[in-house]
């Protein structure tokens, strides 16, 4: 019975040919590559005196790599800490990653500004598709080992969407700053995946619970994706910003918010943990919550000292978060958070607006000179004060926070459509269901040859 | 009698330590650095105007370190899905590929262009050296787990050599476009492998079957491998096009080919498998064609549309091909391909050839205006007309198939010497052949002390 | 009585706490931007005519994110090859870079130069941080499952000041050129560590010695340690060179002797190891010793050619090491070293700076140009001839023997106090002392649930 209902022959083809078809389709009408891009068009500049060494390729390439690691590797490796969840936790990342980084193309393109009908690419759209991504699969943290890949892909559609309108309204009507996305990207992807997960909430999960853990080396392999995180979090958060001081501000900013950041958090898991132990839990996540709360203000003035102080508060908050909050969230609000998404995403991201909204209100001259036209072209040319600035980010906080909620509600409902070939309550957190799965290392002797059994047949034969 | 065959102990030191000394003698008298290289020369080029921000090394560097990734941890870890091979997967592509790299260096050179009886070598010479570094580990693909590390070493000799040659002829006397490697590297790589797999074909090989097979924990680390080759494919077939429009065209179109392409698996490996599951074989392979597929016409004008369709037919050919193709081609042309390196290299190569053959047939100054020039200056100067040009990257793809086929048919005659320690039928796809190897993890108190035994010996006494 | 001895949750959260204050308060105090990372100053800049394009961010970012793998993920993976202390390798290995990287910007501020009594800081000082921090982790691999990580932190406070001292009087008094660190990093980190070893020794170690070696799988991920470091080095050895010329010849001169060091590693390897067999141990760390030994000369013009000659002197004494030397240093002199750091940064080490000082000694304006200002520009301006150039380059190596012994010394009579939560003897090589450690795969029903202990009761209430 089971099987029937989660077999996804029929369900994930389908979804995933008419989504590519119709991303081709539309690729095909409306996109076009920029002027950076496009041979004829690059070669006026080029004769108009340009260097080819001025190509934006070269000044954003090696950040969007970076950012790339970060979405496939980083948050794709971050989630194999389930002892039997590794296929699908890099597998269904990797899936869900390809395609919202196409089709946020094509929806940021719609509210970024279209060109004479058309949408224009470069490296900077590929970036910022990425980082709508990164909402995604922070999203698919909290309901993760509870859903379909065919779920997931219908998530991705409606959160790249309603991620792109936010994004519109915020840094565009609202010209708030968010480069690194605390915002935009770390309080929206969160707080949708609590109100799907809080939606999809499962009375009968306890059934599936003693999957819900780690095992040794799972948890080693969720450590590559920590640290592949962490070392490039300095580039998620600058890989957007204005060309020259803002790059290199925001990549330091970071980097000394996530060093503080991990002091906390090593001191802390150990303050609250059995017996003094450290928490892989805690190291996993916690630890990269520095990140995400400078990233609205590390393109600011924030200085070493205030990035510090930002991620040592962050990963104190997380670390506190994932001993007292979360048990709460689930026993109280029946928000069955897989990865802690809140802890991690939610409340740093939270705390990372608050901070960008109170750096920015007390933006000067004095500080900034003439680089405030970088980080604040509405202060620079008088059409707003700094404290207003600071009101503005405030309202985006709350625009977000509103959106995602209210966004997070609409896509549960759609997900708990009986469709989607969702995994029954007593096969969560499970490869099996919608993998073939080899054997164990241990039973070396009664393996079934996975790969060609055909051969092997026809051999026999 | 096995282990008397197979011991490495005179073979592999014989091997390595020979080729070593023949490179550095001939580094020593052939091989000096370039002109932004070499102190002297680059400070006359200072002297005369130029910035060292101009270096290449500015503009080519993280592009090499992109492409390194790809070759050490992206070859290596995408061989460890079998379960008692992953030492040999990682360990020897590791001894191959640093063989490959030098031995490349001074064979491309040769080809390439002496200056004055000399080699000169740069940063653009490290990238082409691990491009063909890369067409060994293709081959090597077709063979693991049935050769040893001496036969390796001796295939990497010929098979460098051999693509220098072919390389030499498409590029230079052909005139054909192939930026990325879809005919020269993996094209060639592919086929040179199949052909030397087919020669050195073991009747008995279902003796070992039951270990040419993946277990849990090396399908995630085979996972590392692929998701490094297919983040980091943009920078590969970008990396020694020109500078400008095209390195960033190039990353462009690779981008959007291998997110179609990743959709297409996931929708055909659901198809095509047992019950609806995912494949982790199909997962693991298929889902990187679609770079192999824009290898020649990444750099021209084929439109994110364009890429896009290559990526997904190049999906679905090689998902298509793993589940039909590799079976017969085991079974009625006894060809043994481990990895399946047909299905991921050479369709998608012969058909990354004909796109590009189409794409530059129809090139038109309407497109390309001045940019012509850096993509195809024979069309730009007017010395050949954008069909004809078609018509030399066809006529490629043909030398490169018979060159890769006759050389592989060679070197697999001259590995079948029995004087390399080759593997037993019985003992193939294993690691202990040819390498210390530690106990497993659930058995902690029987495991013997690897690392210090004799230190032990001297504690006791 | 263990459990309470080693228990941590005072220890360490006071440790990293008052740590991570005291560094946010110096910060506050005594750290500024430099001028390129200052909005305010940058602009000036740009308004008297500089381009965004020339901020220092974009010529070192990508290596300094090189560099950061190797610290995060290359170090912290290396040391994963014990069987049951993967978390506390990438866990401490991730705990003590990040406290150190923050403690050498303030010691090395000191030292370099303040700025009207503050400290600038930018990229380069990042870079300077994690060359820094790569010292202390070299010395954490001599002392590797023999301490608590307050024990580590401590060390850590007074190797990296002890480091700075080093490093100022190296560079700044003595003038040698030390850009990769054979010295200042490599030899020192080395004989530290194995000095604090000697003064932990414990005699009573067999007692752990069946948890002191590898299982399949930590040898696996040990090698994803072990290929980003090799991948990355020659970024690491250019990162801080002059730019043009300079950088691009250190990362070449680097990849050449690791190629020349992998060839020489395996052939040595397979002649000393039992059977004729390759060792885990000898791939893992011979293969890098090449990327040590050309940290001083190879921003020089040392040729492909010398590259490749110290890279293959540097792999062959580094398997040697390993087998025969090792043990000896155990039994005969006390020194416990489990990763082999004498063999793979000691012995590595001395021999680059050897090299560098030859190499300098034999300087000419002949082969260097006007490009001899950037590598030597004492010898360019006559202040100091080449050969007592080679005599201050020697100097400095044994003056960084010195420091690193006696400060090893000393740190090894401190952290012998009883104070630190130090593991007995019997209990080495073991994460479960410190860190909450969930189950085995393959004992999948017993798993108690790590993650959500508090969640279950209160559902099953």
């Amino acid at each position: 019975m089971a099987a029937t209902v989660t077999n996804l022959r029929l369900k994930l083809p389908v979804a995933c040919i008419i989504l590519e078809v119709i991303i081709i389709i539309l690729f095909g009408t409306l996109v076009q590559y920029d002027s950076d891009v496009d041979a004829k068009q690059w070669h006026k500049k080029i004769n108009n005196g340009t260097s080819n060494y001025d190509n934006e390729f070269y000044y954003r390439y090696p950040s969007f790599q970076d950012v790339h690691v970060m979405i496939f590797i980083g948050f794709g490796f971050l989630m194999t800490f389930l002892q039997r969840y590794g296929f699908s936790s890099v597998g269904f990342n990797f899936l869900i990653a390809a395609f919202s980084l196409q089709w946020a193309t094509l929806m940021q393109g719609f509210f970024h500004g279209m060109h004479g009908g058309k949408i224009h690419i470069g490296i900077e759209s590929m970036i910022n598709a990425d980082f709508c991504t990164g909402a995604v699969l922070i999203s698919f943290g909290a309901v993760l080992g509870k859903t379909s890949p065919v779920q997931l892909l219908v998530m991705a559609v409606i959160e790249v969407t309603l991620f792109s309108i936010n994004e519109y309204v915020v840094l565009s009507v609202l010209e708030a700053k968010d480069a690194g996305g605390s915002m935009t990207i770390h309080t929206f992807g969160a707080y949708f995946g609590l109100m799907v997960t809080r939606v999809l909430y499962r009375p009968n999960l306890d059934k599936s619970q003693h999957k819900n853990c780690s095992v040794y080396n799972s948890d080693l392999f969720a450590m590559i994706g920590t640290i592949f995180l962490w070392m490039f979090w300095p580039s998620f958060n600058s890989a957007v910003t204005a060309h020259g001081d803002d790059q290199h501000r925001t990549a330091m900013n970071t980097y000394y918010s996530l060093a503080a950041c991990t002091l906390a958090t090593y001191g802390l898991s150990s303050v609250v943990a059995h017996d003094g132990k450290l928490d892989m839990v805690h190291i996993q996540n916690a630890a990269l919550a520095g990140g995400v709360a400078v990233g609205t203000a590390g393109e600011m003035m924030l200085t070493p000292f205030g990035s510090m102080i930002v991620g040592f508060l962050a990963g104190t908050i997380s670390v506190l978060g994932y001993k007292f909050l979360t048990p709460v969230l689930e026993s109280k609000l029946k928000i069955q958070d897989t990865c802690g998404v809140h802890n991690l995403h939610g409340m740093p991201g939270v705390l990372g607006a608050i901070v960008g909204a109170i750096t920015a209100s007390v933006a000067s001259m004095d500080v900034y000179g003439d680089g405030m036209d970088d980080v604040f072209p509405g202060i620079h040319s008088g059409q707003i004060s700094a404290s207003n600035q600071g009101v503005q980010q405030a309202i985006s906080l709350a625009v977000t926070l509103g959106i995602a909620l209210l966004g997070g509600l609409l896509t549960g409902f759609i997900l708990k459509l009986p469709i989607y070939a969702t995994p029954p309550d007593t096969i969560c957190f499970e490869d099996s269901i919608y993998w073939e799965v080899p054997g164990e290392e241990d039973s070396h002797e009664e393996l079934t040859h996975v790969r060609t059994a055909e051969e092997e047949e026809k051999i026999n034969a």
